[in-house]
């Protein structure tokens, strides 16, 4: 480690300690703060980056990256990822960055009236104003990093995946769930109808069975809140993690759920390498990663007919009334409901990747230049038909249903189906190296699935991209089988 | 406005959001934060502090205040405060800082442990190098402002006043005391004992007791939030107050008496000019003008006669129970009790400048070099006696009670009494001008005397100092005869 490297890394620290006094102020934002705060609170928030952004652009920093050596195989990483960092940042022209900021935010204002009135037409040269500049983003990109454009952004969610790798994936998703769809629709047909619990279920021991089953779980309340907020994050920092949810007295499995999968994003900052604490190679290894710890815990360990056994039983207690809609194969026939909506967020496990397969190929399409704004909505509807074989009734329904693109957001829909990819792939990993995992779900355990994952995947922070932490945890790259073995299991027996 | 200027005001705006930044993580620290986001914490403060500093000091400041011209009053008192910030923050070597904050650290430690066994002997070589350093700084100070340096550290707390202005107010307030205390505590000893209200107080209760109240007095919760912590205190931005509170169940008035001390705070941040927010004109006028719009809310207001009848109708509607111990006279009697204790935050309105008046003589000793901290323990018991007639059992009931001195504060405890004599000079103006202020309290109403504090004080941000400020909104400046009227009222008829 020569002197340069030594600097870099004592700028890198401050950085990211700008970096999470901002964390906490978003969290606060959305969990705290009273409306009137809002305006200060933009103007906090956009210092602070751009105090970031030149503390990581500043000559001092290219000076020491051209000086800098580091040996061993984590200072290598880390310098590695600085380098990336740097290169990402001064990239792009200040203008550029400025005009894409208020395009973004011109647009998003928009598209919350286009949405609601279902107009495209309102929105569109807004969008195309942000797809431009998002294609400007791109290319700058794409020179400073010497990936193709569209990668390039994929690399700002993700980094170490590209679309040719992600392509051929995907295309065997689609395949399967041609097969799958109606077969899983057919087994559904046929068993009885699931009876919803009756309510009110009070928020007050809503929120006490959440924090209580997170604790249950792994996650340590001496580092970390559960409050409320309008949209449930994970926010803070690794030793002050910020969950939230939204608690509505007429049904508590969203706010529940939703608990579980901030859980399982909580687990990860938290397991995260101390000794790299706001150092790069000590940050998560990208959004996908992120979301596969948040599909590993929500849905592939508590979604499991064995923790719905225990589950149902803490509900039952926590609520009271009868005991039969707290049954597990009940649970499963409410919480593991296939449908084919047009709505993302509401889409069960089989069915939501070929939502994120639509905005993926889309989205590149943009970014490539091979689809116009214009045509989007013919597209979007189209490509609808052929994934899931239903027609959205309106743009609402379609392509204005999700802010990401209208807010300057390309290239992070794949990490979604990545991350559900990957959670599967980590999870037969892990019960292989613990072929007592379904006894210990069924007693309501996963310390033991968490420990495998703080090794495996936590403890590595960002010594891997992506693919190589796949590799390292479960002896293979990323591939759709693992996924689509676990959903058979799940939907087609 | 030149060139120059303009750009200073741009900069100052940034570190004062820089600055709101680290004020919702002070809050959040308090108020929020799990134990564990403790150490995480104090970083992010202290490279936000770091981050202001460098900010302040650059060459770049110094050369543009060299170069700044502006006219109109409230652009060239901005323009002398920020030469005064810019000095002050450019008076210290860095070592010396440095020096400081290792030394307040250690002494602060020490100090904890050596108050609880008031061991005296323990804490003094600690505090024997805080009062080294303290005289370094002053020293520092003194040469770059030009004041002498007891009076360059007070103006670190309350700007615009000096040692030789204040100690003949305090002279005067000493031979009133003489006098009045004991005829206040015969006149009390004649008066039946009062009776506490009965609990317990739910904590909810008291809560909404104290939000609506607050309400009621003038805080708009569009921007500002009640919260709970162990310390009580106002923070937060201008736009976005946060006032926190301690809720005991078995005694209402510690939280009811401090939201409204609190809200008086809050009330002078939220009425500071908006159009000179983030400028140092559009700052408080400092700590003991500060405390002035808290006391004038809790003590002048809130503790009259007149506000007591309306309150103690709220309490009983509140509460519930006997509505004799809720009567005026009574809560009166319980919370304008006159005592000679040892302990400065129990002291009652009478006697507290006492405990003031002691550590400013002391303090003011001490950085002057005439009076070594081995003899401080005797000082302080001589002088206590001296003005109360009591002698503290202890150092704890003595020199070693606050932490101020313990953590390298010194200059800041004159502010408490400055600011409770100038709550008496503005009320008394206020009165003057709104001769129906009695009728108004009765009914509970205090927006009238908030307009009347907007206008003449909160309005007026740093635009004069301390005693300019008061002849503006009093035609006088800072005098003791004010607060002794309003004594006299309260305590000696």
């Amino acid at each position: 480690m020569n002197a340069a490297y030594a600097r870099l890394k004592s700028r890198f620290a401050r950085m990211a300690l700008v970096g999470e006094a901002g964390a906490v102020l978003h969290w606060d934002a959305s969990a705290m703060m009273p409306p009137g705060g809002a305006a200060a609170r933009g103007e906090q928030l956009a210092t602070l980056a751009g105090l970031a952004h030149e503390m990581l652009t500043s000559p001092a920093v290219s000076d020491d990256l051209a000086a800098a050596g580091a040996g061993g195989e984590w200072d290598a990483a880390n310098l590695s990822l600085m380098r990336r960092a740097h290169a990402r940042a001064s990239a792009l022209p200040t203008d550029l960055v400025e005009a894409a900021a208020r395009a973004n935010s011109a647009c998003e204002k928009v598209w919350r009236r286009a949405k609601a009135a279902s107009d495209f037409a309102a929105v569109r040269p807004h969008l195309e104003e942000v797809v431009r500049l998002q294609r400007e983003t791109a290319a700058a990109f794409s020179a400073a990093l010497g990936l193709p454009p569209y990668d390039a952004l994929m690399d700002g969610y993700q980094p170490g995946v590209t679309a040719a790798e992600v392509e051929p994936v995907f295309t065997a998703y689609e395949a399967f769930l041609a097969d799958a769809l109606p077969r899983a629709e057919e087994l559904q047909a046929h068993r009885p109808a699931p009876t919803p619990p009756a309510g009110p279920f009070p928020a007050v021991a809503q929120r006490a069975l959440c924090q209580r089953l997170s604790e249950r779980i792994g996650l340590d309340y001496d580092h970390a809140r559960l409050d409320e907020s309008l949209h449930p994050f994970c926010g803070g920092t690794p030793t002050d993690i910020r969950i939230t949810t939204f608690y509505s007295e007429t049904d508590f499995a969203k706010s529940l759920l939703g608990v579980l999968h901030e859980t399982g994003h909580a687990l990860y900052e938290r397991g995260l390498p101390a000794a790299w604490a706001r150092q790069p190679v000590g940050e998560a290894a990208g959004m996908a990663a992120h979301e596969s710890q948040s599909l590993i815990v929500e849905m592939q360990a508590c979604r499991s007919d064995a923790f719905l056994g225990f589950l149902g039983g803490e509900l039952h207690r926590t609520f009271g009334g009868n005991a039969a809609p707290y049954r597990a194969e009940n649970l499963a026939g409410l919480w593991r409901r296939v449908e084919r909506g047009f709505i993302r967020v509401d889409a069960d496990e089989l069915t939501y990747p070929a939502h994120v397969i639509l905005r993926f190929r889309l989205e590149r399409a943009m970014i490539g230049g091979d689809l116009s704004v214009a045509d989007l909505p013919g597209a979007w509807n189209e490509a609808f038909t052929a994934l899931l074989g239903v027609t959205p009734p309106d743009d609402a329904h379609g392509c204005l249903q999700d802010i990401h693109w209208h807010d300057g957001a390309f290239g992070y829909f794949p990490s979604y189906t990545l991350g559900a990819m990957a959670a599967a792939q980590l999870m037969r990993a892990a019960r292989r190296d613990d072929p007592a995992m379904d006894e210990e779900l069924a007693r309501g355990e996963l310390l033991p699935l968490v420990a495998w994952l703080r090794d495996k995947v936590h403890a590595q922070g960002s010594r891997f991209g992506f693919q190589d932490l796949l590799r390292h945890a479960t002896g293979k790259p990323l591939g759709p089988n693992d996924f689509t073995e676990h959903l058979r299991g799940r939907y087609l027996t």
